[in-house]
């Protein structure tokens, strides 16, 4: 029977179709929801929606319902066991709408009381922002960690010849030291992406209620501060406006760091293919078969490179779903949940894996002396002979004569020193380019102004 | 006949298709290829690798190729007329090989000293960086003037109200100052991401040769200070892997701004329309037909949705261009810029354009007077009771019962005092803000210098 | 700790990486894993690799996996309740395994015999094929429910005038049998691409083993028989070819059903707003607001443009993941499954919601009457005067002359009788192209060659 | 100064802005453009809108712009030299219009009655059907020859064994024969997409005017069959929803086409990389140095990869340009030429320019000889004991136990016998369903027609 034959006043399929996985993605929202709710408590009682009482009344439930949260098996740090204090039940439409419940089941009109001067549209755009937020920031402690370990790769590893290609083809030396250092600094200017990222969802929008204000003279500055806002959407239609394009500015930066990983793990698979042979990894780390002793199948970055060539994809599927909305809520915009919040996790486990396995790659020693590389070395020896004095087209023309002739002779030692080069390969100056980037999140000012809150 | 059962010797197809529109594209990089020249023999005089002489007689030259660039009749300042002064002839593949031919043509042996040290790929990046960090400095400038007349526009308008919508459907007042101080608003944010392209852009790629440096003892930090940047691409192999990586970047933070100007667009579309009919525009600005005297056809605003939604694609073309590459030079990379160079026009053309329609849009007044807008007034009815101490869900029972009974009564007045709410719109806040970002860029560094490196 | 500080002998992170959702994806493969099974073992014993009676003994312990599954909780039509009689186990890396795992158990080295001329590549490449073709085809009757509900309903409404609108501005009479009848058939042309998704997936890749065939003497026409496909992929580098191509084109064939979807809904919405008002929906199908009793949110019809949106994303992502991948398999084709398998349930879940929402819309009666639609006729009325015998010029002349001196005339009644016309919807026509179109399809080739498969 | 402080009656800008490339790619719609209107002509005079005299006269007329348009330097057969024979002047706004002005000019009062029962609307919609329809066929053709080139060297290479690799690593032995004719295979499963695009391409949209069509008696069905449409767009306002539509699923074909080609490419620059050379071109088709005489860079295909994942990213691109539309005409539309039509003529250089590389590619000869691909041959000879009776465990248990042992021989003599292996290409087979798909399309019904029309 189709659905369309059915008697609509008993049907179920709607309400399952508008809710879909929010209850599942909510969950994610919890603690930032709650957190909303304490300043948003905390700030009508200065002025005058609830009394001073009330609001520490509210506060205190609210710091229970935030303890119960963090307690829920689904998080990782709760290993993925025991029952949930905090569920979004089946009766109850979202994660606000749940939070509702549990005060006003505990704490009856005093509970009502806190709805005065905000909408669940400003609600779910403040706990977007403050997650958002908070999964920028582990996201960046990822990329300084993992930032570090190629930086200390490039550092052991730079003595080792690799030769360089352009077009794919052999092209001039290269070493393991600048190829494990350039992704470390391109994840400096992917690091400049997430901060401009960082600051577009670091401003509150809380109070701009269904997107048009109120009349009620709230404070938003204050909330500001208690949730460790930098400052505010200030105009309300602009605040939700915000939804969609937080979420597309956070998946551009995502991509950003994407691109770097799903980068690496594309040389990295070259470099482990036997016709290329620079690299290997222990078996545990990659998949085989004994009857093909050579068979290392680099699994593990083919999965980096398309989970984050699937990132990649994610600004413009949020574009694709936003493009010609006009201004003003939609519920389009509830679905952009389900493919960005997952994606923070699987790029920092993307940032793991990638980590394990350089940290446990080795590396083959002298590449460059077997025969098949030697002319990688020409334009070394045009240039030495450009340095000892000769005019660069008579260098160039020797050095083609003699390799005419059978006859060319060259050193596989480098003698690169310019910035950046082989020999001098600046990773303390790109280090301490990506510090002052990671110094300017500052992310103290979010971490102890939510710490205030939950304390008091 | 087929291309394939043609004589290959004297195949012409092949050299058209892989110079493909290079010619046409590449004079867009000719000032900027030229001051690389200039910094790159400045600084090869202090190192030993040519004379200061001869480092003159190139600035000199190259001043002269530059002045000659300056004229070309395709500039828009040129109004596009007179024979170019400047061209990239038919037998020269590209830019940076028509520089050098005039300079050896005119300079002799001089002329090929130059080329020590650096290669095409590093000279076509350094060339692409200048001209996208001049190209994002005209877009900010644009995106301030078009911010000026925005926040100007809200001002004037703040006291026109208008139905705010959720859902598409009818749901509280809204304002003329809201709707465009929420767009003024939006261009805070995506400066801000215009801010992170420029600072990925602003650095030095120059010295990085064909993606692995070389023997020379090179000065790389003293051609980054004469050509203005911020800093190196220190890392040559990192230089390398930033052409597409600058393009994608930039592209995104264009989208940005593009999805700002496309969804003012489609509300001035749905505005325009004579079931809402809020604004109208003089028919200078729309096209319409005698017979249909109600026709205001706002294809402007219709090309500017269309012409941004097509940059809004652009981030995701370009990656699409650049999946899966390996690290090193490839040949794809040459054509990001066909369509990546001429949005920058575009974009400014649509703010240009969007900007002239809002300079004379006429709003109606009143708006909210028509009855069928009255509900809209029903949240600030239950607002007014609860500020007059009724319990909300008191007030709301009321208000819902009086509406039920045909007794909804209510004020048009609005009395939203709260940041960013109908009475308070906060635009010096907001215009504080931009500020901010605007000059953060610093854009005297990047033309102080080449305006010292032209001048000698 | 960081995960590379860890001793790799006893981690379990790269397994749960690498496994990632695929015991959840494989889950939906199942049954067709088993098929492949039957059919193999009946291909085997033909070229004797397996005896008649071991292959009889493998096919009817595969009919009880098979129904096995059949039982599977997750199944729509098992209700979601009771224990799964089929999983695959926490230790047992996919359904190929958990397969073969039971087979084992069950017939011991029987059960090892069924894998020869064979590699979990084809397994994986022939389930993916027969589930797409499944699942394309439960769409295409899908939308033929959708598509007869939507000419019965433009049928019914076939008197109702509409204002058609360009550029969003009005224009001409338009009516709701037109309106209805366009999306109907927009869907003859997206099950035109819908054939031609089925008629790539129909082919079997089976014995192309790990993408490079075996020295086994196979009969790959044999079990091409015996699955119901329609013809080989002959060629076994282009049958491994087809993963992630046959997914982009199925997304893309997805992506047309979708549009027109989401454009329906686009349309809804606009015409559910107060300023259209020219249609309605009871209020179980939309959410509304006891104080603001206008306001009836169509949240249905945002989520189908929401969903429908993000499938016409799909195949971008697709391409994302897949470009430059060189030929012969890689891991990262696994991922593909995630965002495709679902997004069939999907977008047959928003065929089944706006089939819903248009069998209970209330269409408004007489919206042209309304004086402010006038001029939509003045074009009819010119065409009027032409017809009489007056020049077009004249007639045009005539009738703008007649607005300009307020004294136009018009009647509502409307009479056009060319193909495709308010007076003549040609939905027969439609229908009939339709039907060619599903016809072309012929199902029962495939269901009856699966059902003899089971039969025995 | 600001374009909005200057005088808007004076604008050159609004013009130029809503004007944009229409000149240019108008032109590509010319000669259609005057196809339709021949066919309009007839039609008129068939239900008494225009005297058969006059449809004579306007038809004569037009046969001589028809062939003023054919003579255009522009059109490659011209050699793109000589002064144009028709033009769109500046004051012109596009090609309709500049028919219409030459009608006019020529044939007074005759030239303006054409414009009955049309208006610009279906006249571009019809122009654009027609010419996505001859650029088909022509993509068609192309497809056919490259198709033909790769089976050809499929056989002529079929006894040179390659090394397969899955996961990029060392796999099984694979053939030039197999890689070869897989790509041929792969554009049959892309052809049949081109057919779907070409049926939905090939459907008559004049007639319906504004997208509302008239009340002219007009006869839809006869403008069909002259224009050899293989039906009508029935539906006025699905005809006009066809906008964006048939671009969108044209693009989609020509998408697959282009991953073809780009994965040939990518498999062909890492075969030309030194450490797989496997493949080698003449100097005439790569670039190299004469100081690295290793060095040959295959641009070619370098920039076939990239023009083709450019043309993958443009359905993405017309969606986001269309998303969210409502149904009815949008300026928006205009833009879709500009990426699209050119799109044709580069993806067809493409598929040439292969073929060039293809045909004079030198393929390595007994590349399987070395002993470093030895384990390529383990699988197989675990398979030959299994064909001589051992059980597969025992069979694997005994090759495993000899490469341990250092003691594997084997033969590199391959014996696949089965369907689509190396011993048995089954190209014929791929041939035969080329040959189905391609006459499916009966391009004949189109020319016949067009021929008849042009005829008189």
């Amino acid at each position: 029977m189709k659905l369309w034959s059915k008697n609509i006043d008993s049907l179920k399929e709607v309400e399952l179709f508008t809710v879909g996985k929010d209850r599942e993605f909510d969950l994610l929202l919890a603690p930032f929801d709650v957190l909303g709710n304490i300043a948003h408590a905390k700030m009508l009682a200065t002025v005058g929606l609830l009394t001073t009482e009330e609001a520490e009344i509210l506060a205190k439930e609210l710091h229970q319902i935030y303890a119960s949260i963090q307690q829920h098996p689904s998080l990782p740090a709760n290993g993925n066991k025991g029952e949930a204090a905090f569920v979004i039940q089946d009766d109850v439409e979202d994660v606000h709408s749940q939070v509702e419940f549990l005060l006003t089941q505990k704490l009856g009109d005093i509970g009502k009381k806190i709805h005065s001067a905000r909408s669940r549209n400003d609600q779910v755009l403040v706990d977007v922002k403050l997650f958002l937020r908070a999964e920028l920031e582990q996201t960046v402690h990822a990329v300084q960690s993992f930032f570090e370990l190629l930086t200390a790769k490039s550092e052991e590893f730079r003595e080792y010849l690799l030769p360089g290609y352009t077009h794919l083809q052999l092209a001039m030396p290269s070493s393991f030291g600048l190829w494990l250092g350039a992704y470390a600094e391109s994840l400096v200017d992917d690091t400049i992406t997430l901060k401009a990222a960082y600051d577009v969802v670091n401003k509150n929008p809380l109070g701009s209620a269904a997107g048009y204000g109120s009349s009620f003279p709230i404070n938003r500055t204050l909330t500001t501060q208690l949730l460790g806002f930098a400052d505010l959407n200030y105009n309300v239609v602009y605040a939700q406006m915000g939804r969609g394009k937080a979420e597309r500015i956070v998946a551009m930066a995502l991509a950003n760091v994407a691109e770097t990983l799903a980068k690496l793990s594309m040389d990295a698979c070259l470099f482990l293919n036997q016709n290329f042979g620079f690299i290997s990894f222990p078996p545990q780390l990659t998949t085989g078969s004994s009857i093909m002793p050579h068979k290392k199948n680099p699994d593990v970055f083919e999965l980096i490179r398309s989970y984050c060539n699937r990132i990649k994809a994610l600004p413009n599927e949020i574009m694709m779903m936003t493009t010609n909305l006009p201004s003003g809520y939609h519920r389009d915009l509830q679905l952009l949940k389900e493919h960005l919040f997952p994606a923070f996790t699987t790029l920092r486990s993307c940032m793991e894996m990638a980590g394990l396995m350089l940290s446990n790659m080795e590396v083959k020693k002298d590449i460059l002396q077997d025969e098949k590389y030697k002319y990688l070395f020409s334009v070394e020896e045009v240039n030495k002979l450009v340095l000892e004095g000769l005019p660069f087209r008579d260098a160039y023309k020797k050095v083609g004569l003699d390799i005419e002739a059978g006859q060319f002779t060259y050193s596989t030692e480098v003698n690169h020193t310019h910035e950046g080069s082989i020999g001098n390969l600046c990773n303390h100056k790109i280090t301490a380019n990506m510090h002052e980037v990671l110094s300017s999140f500052e992310f103290e000012n979010a971490s102890g102004a939510l710490e205030q809150l939950l304390k008091g």
